[in-house]
């Protein structure tokens, strides 16, 4: 028996929920989920979670690939819809975005929690870890802190727990910079993640994610270890 | 363009959501999702959407028929896992039932609702509709008002509806005799739908799920037009 509760955290390959594992990890044993919805870059995605696995040491049976051909099916998003145009960020707009961009799945964090969630009753998981960011993000609803609020009432009403699963945000109001500062503090692995949107080869550095992404790194003062193609 | 607004109704094949979609038709336009899990019986399941949608003459496009691997892969439940086997209804207890049987699945319909919350996204859905019984069920805790109340909140919140999506559970507080009666009135195709847990070709008829149904007809006063294996 570990002598660590057991934490489910959803892992992208990307870098927010690498540091989410990498804070998760203080105080629980892991287990990971990854989800592929039929997003462009998904086998370099799997590729960036698989290694971020191997660096935690995360035992097999305590992995979990679900690949999910409805959101992609339902379409309305440019991640998931090849006939629609990834958008290069607006450098100087990126923070500021008050409209939602068509790279927004829709109800995307709640499927990917459902899942989630089933699995965590399945194992008798206490905790389960989500790396949305509401302060520094492209302004997607599902990544609000109130979602996550009114989906912790949704677990407590819908399953059979009798200590119900709790929901951790522990990035939701951080900046990106602050994201990348304490995973550097925290030792994650940031050269094996993930971020952008639109190539799996070197990453584009315009979509809204690389910018996210690079603007990060320069406000917190290191250099990005991942390669750009300019 | 269409007078009625558009709803979309989660349709199993069985006979709640069968009369739910009655209900749902009298104001609103039909798009009708069905959704495979993994469960033993979903060809039969999937034969009597495919039957239930005919009737009421719902275009191809309003069909979604989506298939998950991860319920049946994340186990749980003598539904999804032919290792466990799907008990006998004790036919006094059935409504009483206080512990919760191993045909849950866990967090079932916060995955389907999922699913449903991200079309009606892109369709421009209004309504959605499930046919969810608190009072005569199995004690499931996805069945209870409590959690469709909660769901609600996480449609408000982790959407970009301006007018969100509304979640209707007519049948919550009816008991299965209702339910029939209901759908009789309604002109619902009751001999069309599946409630069999165990079988596709005839129906056990001592399942839980069969159990629940006969005694709702019983108490109706008519005649349950489905086959039975005695």
């Amino acid at each position: 028996m570990s002598a660590k509760p057991l934490a489910i955290v959803l892992a992208s390959g990307g870098m927010d929920s690498c540091v989410t594992i990498a804070m998760a990890a203080k105080s629980y044993e892991l287990a990971l989920l990854h989800v592929n919805y039929g997003q462009r870059t998904q086998d370099r995605e799997l590729h960036a979670f698989t290694a971020i696995a191997d660096h935690y040491e995360v035992p097999e049976d305590r992995r979990l690939v679900i690949s999910i051909e409805h959101l992609a099916k339902i379409g309305g998003s440019s991640l998931t819809d090849n006939t629609i145009e990834i958008p290069s960020a607006d450098p100087g707009a990126v923070h500021a975005a008050s409209s939602i961009p068509n790279t927004y799945v829709p109800f995307r964090n709640a499927n990917m929690l459902s899942i989630a969630v089933s699995w965590a009753e399945v194992l008798g998981a206490e905790a389960l870890f989500i790396g949305a960011v509401e302060e520094d993000s492209s302004g997607y609803p599902d990544c609000r802190e109130e979602f996550y609020v009114a989906y912790q009432r949704v677990i407590e009403s819908g399953t059979k727990y009798e200590r119900p699963l709790k929901i951790h945000t522990p990035l939701i109001h951080l900046a990106k910079s602050e994201i990348i500062s304490q995973g550097l503090e925290l030792g994650a692995p940031l050269h094996l993640t993930w971020s952008c949107y639109r190539n799996s080869d070197t990453a584009c550095g315009t979509c809204e994610s690389c910018r996210l992404r690079l603007r990060g790194f320069e406000q917190a003062g290191v250099e990005d270890p991942v390669e750009y193609a300019w």
